[in-house]
């Protein structure tokens, strides 16, 4: 399978430079980037006044979540959680979730989005729609023990037998993840056990650490001391590990996070909807601390598109730390995609040869995207997921000028509905 | 002419109550909303999983700017506007203008926006534009005369020249507004002046006020007062007066604008972007001061998207209050619609009888607005420009399912790159 994208303005190599060029696709890595591309191709595609952009990396979402989209907003976290968002969890299923993973993949496919970290629960039923979908797929299934012990084996033995399932897929493009939800809902016991699971079987993990002022309240009070030198005692960080938020760091966290090569997932969407914090942005840069951008769930967003996420993510450093010259437009586009495929240890989130062909075309024909004066900072200010026009991962294209080629949107949408009826 | 606007979820009356109804058009009014609507009508529009929402009113723009989207971001503000914005404005003609107001209208109507008021210069090459384009338009010309008395002379003739230009087009969707730019920008003799004659011409004024800290200290160096206190003090204040941003209000200005009955414009994305800070939503509101939404110019935004600005205000008061609750939805929707059309003086942004037809029908049958569990959040926190499927403007279509009926999208694009161009 070869693709070819003539004419577009590529955003090319790791420094994100525009060049009027050509992209050949073979297999699932980009070929060659080069003017005037002869070569021919099974599928040839027209990007005249398009931007070829590479494919965004959601580094942190709960995929299934679109289910509730705007079913409790404006809420106090634990009101949120305990009242509206908890109870509808309780009555999902295995069917209830697949559905709800559907939705979210077909959310990210149609924003440009090729790859994602997720976390939730029945992850089987995730990894078989990530399958089936063609996006890449980082999957965890989100333990929480509450310091039961019989919970630790629990959750234990399920994020195993989610392993397990997902290896049998032996898809290149569907991984397993550790996931245990936070250190405020996780005990030492089983952090500690995630950690050797992890080195074990060469797997990433992933886990919300600072995200709320109550958690570093509550950590502190029952472990004397903050969620990141907490994990740094038991020996839980290192570049295998990616967390989410990081909203209430102090300059000790931040050098513990640099010093372990740990990510960070910044979700700026979701901190400033459920009003959680601004994340120190420039100081996590400053100690060179790993930053990619997430959505979180679209519960708490509410939606999953990438492009949308970067201009919060460019303003809000702006206005909290009142100077316009932080985050600015081309660090927060990195975030948004090498950064991201750096944590995850893939070759991914630039248009160069030899990388893995993970694409957006984005329709730069339009008037919000003009003049194209300049295409990273349309991308981050002025472009919004609708503007993604294809979409492809792996070297498979999954969006053809709008069409998804992989799923049934229709189907999906209905099916959606229905379940959040029953989930009322 | 009459439009029927079938088996839509509609946004219905001051509410913003969710009915599946009709909406039955009748030359710039909405005559009837109501289920399963017989009489015939010259158009008909199928909205089945559309939502018919009151078309959004930008309250503070300007919309020629767009020529400059993306030239110069993450600067500082002097930066920004002594070194790249004032320099190219210095190279605008009457011709390149009108352009740029074109590209803001194909904007403004492509993301579902009826109503804008407007500063900028060669206000009569722009109220042309609106006059094509079918938008409804308050435009003012920016006065700017540095304390100089012949600037000042100068600047008021050229306002007077625009609204007799204006008056003579006669048309009810095109209104003169007077446009001083600033307190920091413009003598106390012209903001004198702009208050006798907006009030012998029964025109409205909008200015910006309290943008930046540095404003506050410049006036307040100049003249012992706030920027409000000091428009207070000379008279100008009143009904008829729209303060663009009102980020630094202290208690004693907040209750001077609400005396007043002032409106002020929220700029969230402009503030946001370049840094000036954050308006104090809650005081405005708790004190009963009416506040409406806008985008502010392309430059600083980047785009004229009144939907990912509804977003950005919520998110914003959010995080910056640490309190979730504030900003919600629906505020922030009333913002986009009821409250600007209020400050106007227009019976529009809401659809109900005796209204004015201003509407947007937003396509729904997308997986990043379902399930449809809420229609006000899906639009405030999930929906984008793109979104918008038709708009329609005083009982006239201006875009039907994405095409544009009232200009040539692609003969602007390419005009706008050409000027874009000769500006550089
Ligand atoms: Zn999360
Ligand atoms: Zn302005």
């Amino acid at each position: 399978m070869s693709v070819l994208i003539r004419n577009g303005h590529v955003i090319y190599g790791e420094d994100f430079e525009i060049v009027k060029a050509d992209v050949l696709i073979e297999g699932n890595r980009i070929a060659k980037v080069a003017k005037g591309i002869n070569e021919g191709a099974d599928t040839v595609i027209d990007a005249k006044g398009r931007v070829v952009s590479p494919a965004f990396v959601n580094l942190h979402t709960h995929s299934p979540m679109g289910l509730f989209r705007g079913l409790a907003d404006d809420l106090p976290l634990m009101d949120w959680l305990q009242n509206h968002i908890w109870p509808r969890e309780a009555k999902l299923t295995r069917e209830y979730t697949k559905v709800g993973a559907y939705l979210g993949a077909l959310e990210m496919i149609k924003s440009g989005t090729g790859t994602f970290l997720d976390m939730y629960f029945f992850m089987d039923a995730v990894a078989e729609v990530v399958e089936e979908s063609g996006l890449r797929g980082y999957l965890s299934y989100g333990m929480i023990d509450l310091g039961d012990p019989e919970k630790t084996e629990k959750e234990l033995k399920e994020a195993l037998r989610t392993m397990e399932f997902i290896e049998k897929l032996n898809s290149d493009r569907v991984q397993f993840v550790f996931g245990p939800h936070a250190p405020y809902t996780c005990s030492i016991a089983l952090l500690k056990e995630v950690r050797r699971l992890a080195s074990e079987h060469n797997k990433l993990i992933t886990i919300h650490v600072s995200e709320t002022m109550a958690e570093i309240g509550q950590i502190t009070e029952r472990y004397g001391k903050s969620p990141v030198v907490l994990l740094d005692d038991i020996g839980f960080l290192g570049r295998d590990v990616i967390i989410a938020h990081g909203v209430w760091l102090d300059s000790r966290d931040i050098q513990i996070l640099a010093r372990n090569g740990v990510t960070v997932a910044h979700n700026p969407g979701s901190n400033m909807k459920l009003a959680s914090g601004v994340m120190p942005l420039q100081k996590l840069l400053n100690a060179g601390v790993n930053i990619g951008l997430g959505t979180d769930g679209a519960a708490s967003n509410n939606n999953l598109d990438m492009l949308d996420e970067m201009k919060l993510a460019a303003l809000l450093h702006k206005v909290h730390n009142l100077d316009p010259t932080v985050a600015d437009a081309e660090t927060v586009f990195r975030m948004a995609t090498l950064n991201g495929a750096k944590a995850l240890g893939i070759n991914a989130g630039a248009i160069k040869e030899g990388y893995l062909a993970d694409i957006a075309i984005i329709d730069f024909n339009q008037p919000h995207l003009r003049p194209v004066n300049n295409v990273i900072s349309h991308l981050v200010y002025s472009a919004n997921g609708n503007d993604v026009e294809t979409t492809i991962v792996n070297g498979e294209i999954l969006m053809l000028d709008g069409e998804i080629l992989t799923l049934d949107e229709e189907k999906v949408i209905a099916e959606a509905e229905r379940v959040s009826e029953k989930l009322a």
